[in-house]
């Protein structure tokens, strides 16, 4: 059974579990406590050197990460995924743009203020520039949103899915979401789609971190 | 004929004209000066409202940007894109990787550096992470090539061009790469490639931008 390593509050970790339960895809999910250092233990490094989440295990010893790669693998034959190439290299666009210019601005701000990170003046500075960029990423998508139901061609794909996941949340990080009226229609667009979760809903067959680690160390 | 819009020591302008050049496919060129705004211009963001380059130009009023997207389009049915699900899996993981935990930190270090941008105390403190964090991604790929010949199976793939883009010059950006040997080795390997261009090599056929930007309008 495939297997996610998450964060419950995590945007990257609720687009790979909003797919999974969309596609109705049996998986057990394994909550990790970020701010205590538990995605950065040997043990986990192991499994992604990288010391993130989410992580995907396809099988056992084999992972999976990035959040937009992990979208891409579950998207494959389904309608999230576009059948034709020039479709298909747009959403790609979308979901690079989303990991350059949205989620380092909107998610990062949302992550300080709703973690309770210190601010020293150096990240009040930070918040400041971030705060300005994520303006300009919602500027961006609220034009491209404009007169259009969904980022890439008629129905949703893994591009809406990737931005979806801070933007509905944006306001947690202190962006006005209400000089969008196209974002706006299209969020609530995307949440009136059939089996849509919130990002709390924590899906899956629940499985304790211990558990986990330890049958990794077996396989 | 496939046009380019791009900055001769962008890496991820290069990654794109390296690819082009290496599979031989004829393109134009357009050089352009991202210090005096001429990404930000009205007649330029007609074309990317993201106001960034690398663009490309498919077709007339056809324009697909992200130098990772563009990689992967332009690697359709060539040995740069794995024949496999898990390879290109693991190919995309490292190329939204790059754009993450990389090109953030390596590319804009060398950018603050060589566009010799104004030190304010903010932008220092922000130098000392990014020189942090550019160290941790650096850690990782010298872990991943230790025993590996390239990022993804037998050959060179994107994940190798994306990755070379700005690693080769990060002692551009401070980034003192003698801790890292398998990282040095790759870097050898990478550019004995036949037909292997620099990044100040000034491939494809020249446009100015204005009549680039005039020929767009007709479009």
């Amino acid at each position: 059974m495939l297997r996610l390593y998450d964060h419950l509050s995590s945007g990257n970790g609720y687009k790979c579990r909003w797919l999974l339960t969309q596609l109705g895809l049996p998986f057990e999910r394994v909550e990790m406590d970020i701010d205590t250092g538990e995605t950065r233990t040997d043990a986990f490094l192991a499994l992604n050197p990288n010391g993130r989440i989410p992580l995907l295990r396809l099988a056992p010893g084999d992972f999976l990460g990035e959040s937009n790669a992990i979208l891409r693998w579950l998207a494959e034959d389904t309608t999230f995924w576009p059948d034709n190439r020039r479709d298909k290299a747009a959403v790609l666009q979308w979901l690079f743009w989303e990991q350059y210019s949205h989620e380092p601005n909107i998610a990062t701000a949302r992550f300080w203020i709703t973690h309770k990170v210190a601010m020293d003046p150096e990240r009040i500075h930070a918040l400041i520039v971030k705060r300005e960029q994520g303006h300009a990423a919602l500027k961006l998508m609220e034009r491209h949103l404009t007169g259009r139901d969904w980022f890439v061609g008629q129905h949703a794909t893994i591009a809406d899915i990737a931005l979806y996941a801070y933007t509905h949340v944006a306001e947690e990080g202190g962006f006005d979401l209400a000089p969008y009226p196209a974002i706006r229609d299209w969020l609530d667009r995307f949440a009136a789609q059939p089996n849509h979760i919130k990002i709390t809903d924590a899906v899956g067959t629940p499985v304790p971190l211990a558990d986990a680690l330890t049958s990794e160390q077996r396989a």
